[in-house]
């Protein structure tokens, strides 16, 4: 009974227009599948997009919140989760979601990888960057495909769930 | 646009009969009014009940499960929150409830009403307990409120919520 | 070898004087025992004044911080551990703690007396208010030691440690 | 007068021969600088070696653990802070350290150097591997440093805490 839930991690203020683009698609076609979008639900960023995207096919969507109030948050958030442990809640995050898919790169989102990774979670890059590619392959092989959009990394969270 | 979220918090294994008979109609009225009903999300106790409760009003149910996997959690939860913090999990669930109810008394519950009080949440004790209401009445005397009945509470609710 | 922790838990800005007159008695004490003084690390109230009075007699003072940055810190703290995880840290307060002494009472500190004893940990309440004492010795009778000084909490501690 | 932490990152489980020598070597010439040592609190890998070395040293050893209870407590910690938060405690060992230095790699210390650099502390990493330095390199370029030996990381930590 209980709801599929998809995390979607990426940059903040750093996002790309690619990223952004890739976002909204995926928080879309996330909330086609029926599935609930879990982001960090602030207000930027790939954050932003993917639960613009989710609303915009009429999605639910779920915030992890690193503080303990609402300013900063995505009004394309439905149900907010103030955690108040900052960067910490990224480990909810990909506790929480049963595939996570990185969209871009940065710090934070890379954090959420690896904590991803030490979790055996099955994680989705949608990443163009080579070495990044490199570095997470290398890290636990057999947790981390690759997809080249956002079409492409919901078709491998089908794969993904179907074989669980 | 956020969603409403109700806060029920109270024993797991320690819950009385009338525990359980309360969390289970709060669960429902919760439900029933269109809020979202957020609790500890284990399979026991108040926190079962209110799930419970809940669905039998096709409601929609949170969990902020103190652990990481998925064993232990309430068949009636619908989204699970795997925090992975264990009992400082408690600041979460009231910080990310609107309103929060206590429905019983125990350790982990006191400690959620105390950690609601600290951030200044409106807590309503359905406690009939003449020493638990004297206590927390004085540690935090403006945003206690007593219930008698499950029914009482959300009426008590409402009024808060309307005069935020 | 691990060395003997004490966690002194007490308002910060709403502390009595006499609050802060025990505090800085019981940090003192602690020192003079060769136990670590654990506090939330604040440079206000019980906090600050058991840190003074930790250092008055050499002792080594750990403060477990709620943010991220250095500021607000006592500057009577020896090691500081920067959570960023709010008040959900006062979980962490209370289980690094061989014994847990409450120093006057307020929301924060009853959070973490009830954490404590959720924690199965020893507690002494240092608090001379009959209602809160009747609280908690309701809640977790096995585990509530009252004293009525510095000195009387300590003899208590000495007796609880030496029985574990 | 807060003293100085220099936090050691590394694999448990899978540390190679290389990373223990490294670790052990690391924990030996911080406690010969008067630093307080930080690490994961484990009695294996990194953890486990760098609380040796520094105890070799009469170094004073600070171990952030990831549960609730001292089983699988590194024997060679002084102080044990038991936060019970599962990996979300990677981000409290580097926001309580001046300096972090990364020992060997895996899932959970990739998530260390990205938290770390998403805090804007300085890392230092003691990793051969080519990829993973380009990795975080093109993640941070400010706050990363590179070193070939114990000796090596210790001279930049110097270097780094000099020009605070």
């Amino acid at each position: 009974m209980r709801k599929i839930v998809i995390g979607v991690m990426g940059p903040g203020e750093t996002a790309t227009n690619n990223d952004l683009h890739n976002a909204y698609e995926l928080g879309k076609l996330i909330a086609q599948q029926g599935w609930i979008l879990l982001t960090g639900g602030r207000n930027v960023g790939v954050m932003e997009a993917a639960n613009q995207g989710a609303k915009s096919a009429n999605g639910l969507t779920l915030g992890i919140l690193p503080g303990s109030q609402p300013d900063g948050i995505s009004a394309a958030v439905d149900i907010a989760i103030f955690t108040d442990i900052g960067n910490a809640r990224n480990n909810i995050n990909v506790l929480s979601s049963h595939v996570v898919i990185a969209c871009g790169m940065g710090a934070g989102t890379a954090s959420e990888i690896a904590l991803a990774l030490k979790a055996h979670k099955p994680v989705i890059l949608l990443i163009d960057d080579t070495n990044s590619r490199n570095f997470f392959q290398k890290l636990s092989g057999d947790n981390v495909y690759f997809a080249d959009s956002a079409l492409d990394a919901i078709a491998t969270a089908l794969k993904v769930l179907s074989a669980e």
